[in-house]
């Protein structure tokens, strides 16, 4: 269908959907002048053709839309609507507008990047802190749009992230500095993305920096959850009912480890007199709740996504990945073990 | 300029740019065959006479875009993301896209709505959870499409929110029934919103409750702030600083509780043996935090605003303020004083 998909063009979309080449062209182009259901028609006809117009042409014909598509798998996540602002007011000072599309759930996410290269509205693409895969890049590709990447890694496009194995052995690190040696890793997936896309540096880390350390591994310690704060909450459940439990724990993200905090508290435990607790992002609820966190820069991962962009777009050279720094916040969930 | 602004037509625009009626309604309705160049002299000159194209004309000329315009104050806000991913989940089921413009500040503002007539690339505008004054109601006005608001009160428009008042007196209720008499209120302003039209709802309900409960008022008990943790922290600091402190604080929001709730901490007091402390919202670390509250459903609103502006564009009735119920939640920050 690759193949095939290249070989279409507006003749063949004229031909199929029973209009000139002119209606098909100003239906393909949204332009007025074209009644709704021949409109509709045409654009059927044309997804059904896997039709793309070629980039030179759309540009040829006039193709700047101003308007950027921004592809996020949840909106209402601090960390995804911290990127969403950043790029966003990049963006507007750009005069560009941001078409926001919310890619929720396996089945959305089949669906959104079907019809993508029918949605010839745009001038790029920013995929915002999500994996894309194979077929996911096929079809952004037949869009033949600027794309770009923020806030995830595996992207075969200009991006913007942080080092998740750096940033996880910040965290690890520091617990061990501390005097740590039961560590428990609550790691956290996203049951809305496939599997095989799932990024695993933080994963990573907790592994190297115990080899590291000499401490062998025990698996008993590492509980695997899908984010969020209840799941934490659940993953700290279980570590408590373990033999020997952990004198500490690293979360993959901040909110996993305020889940787990609330477990060790209604077991009437102290934080960190009995047991540590570190996360990563720096989320602001962090710094209200005393968390030890490791800090990404967020809104910022958005913002030099959007500048990225505007140079791309300018026709400028830009860096491919760029990594943003991650850093250490101590605050009062961590302490050395109790001797 | 309101009635100057209605008598302005597109032959005027086309001679104040030097071309022809055709070039003119070309570049206002962003078709192709127009230079740049030209597009841009004839839009500036448009925005410049404040040149409305007429809801009628622009619908005769096939105007539907698909498009509906979200104006946000905040995206990185929990209350105000959660919004919009309901609303999204909406117009994207409908196959509307959706175009997101973060109004930042109270310059940004104003930029927003001066500029707004000029940008007739939608067919609705969404103004999500922030009060609309009344020169910026006569710009919207201008663009002649539909307007409806989520989330926020005072709007001449259909709109979706929670009644404030009935949310402050559940909070207000809770702690007086539990026996509390001096409560201290932590109001929140937004400073990048206009004083004029900040919603007053949960502050009458504190006055009200204590009105009605007989207790005379302690205007040392009430502290107003910005929104936020951080804000809620230097509060309770004043609040702790009195002569005579309270026995439960009353916060506007879940987010400027916990800011008070780390400081009670930090002071080596317990919560809720030694002070009850309670937020409105529910927001997802109240649940992680064991936080009493009064839940708004948040998201459900976006989704209800999402609904009624799919009615109003298919010319159905609506009705036009929808007040979803809120309810408290009591978790473990709340109990009887200390006797």
């Amino acid at each position: 269908m690759a193949q095939s998909s290249q070989k279409i063009n507006m003749a063949d979309v004229a031909r199929a959907a029973g209009v000139s080449m002119a209606t098909a062209s100003r239906a393909l182009n949204n332009e007025n002048g074209v009644a709704e259901a021949t409109r509709r028609r045409v654009l059927a006809v044309a997804e059904e053709l896997s039709y793309v117009v070629s980039p030179e042409a759309s540009r040829l014909a006039g193709g700047d839309t101003g308007r950027v598509a921004v592809v996020v798998p949840h909106i209402s996540r601090w960390f995804f609507a911290a990127l969403l602002e950043g790029l966003e007011s990049v963006l507007r000072a750009a005069d560009l507008d941001v078409l926001l599309y919310h890619v929720d759930g396996i089945e959305d996410r089949h669906d959104f990047f079907h019809r993508l290269p029918a949605r010839r509205k745009v001038d790029a693409v920013v995929v915002l802190a999500f994996p894309v895969g194979e077929e996911e890049q096929r079809r952004l590709g037949l869009m033949g749009v600027t794309i770009i990447a923020a806030g995830g890694q595996h992207a075969p496009y200009p991006n913007v992230s942080i080092n998740d194995e750096t940033a996880g052995r910040q965290a690890m690190d520091h617990l061990l500095f501390l005097g740590h040696r039961r560590i428990a890793m609550i790691a956290a997936v996203d049951p809305d993305q496939p599997d095989e896309v799932q990024p695993s540096g933080r994963s990573n880390a907790y592994y190297a920096a115990l080899r590291d350390a000499g401490i062998p591994l025990d698996e008993r310690l590492v509980v695997t959850v899908d984010w969020g704060g209840d799941q934490g909450a659940d993953a700290m459940a279980k570590l408590l009912s373990r033999p020997e439990p952990p004198t500490a724990v690293y979360a993959h993200s901040d909110e996993v480890a305020l889940g787990a905090i609330r477990t060790l508290r209604r077991a009437g435990l102290r934080i960190p007199e009995d047991l540590s607790v570190i996360g990563i992002d720096d989320h602001p609820v962090a710094e209200l709740t005393d968390l030890t966190t490791v800090r990404q820069p967020v809104r910022e991962q958005g913002e030099l996504a959007g500048r990225m962009l505007l140079s791309i777009l300018r026709g400028e050279e830009t860096e491919h990945d760029v990594v943003v720094p991650t850093q250490l916040v101590i605050r009062g969930s961590t302490a050395p073990p109790r001797s």
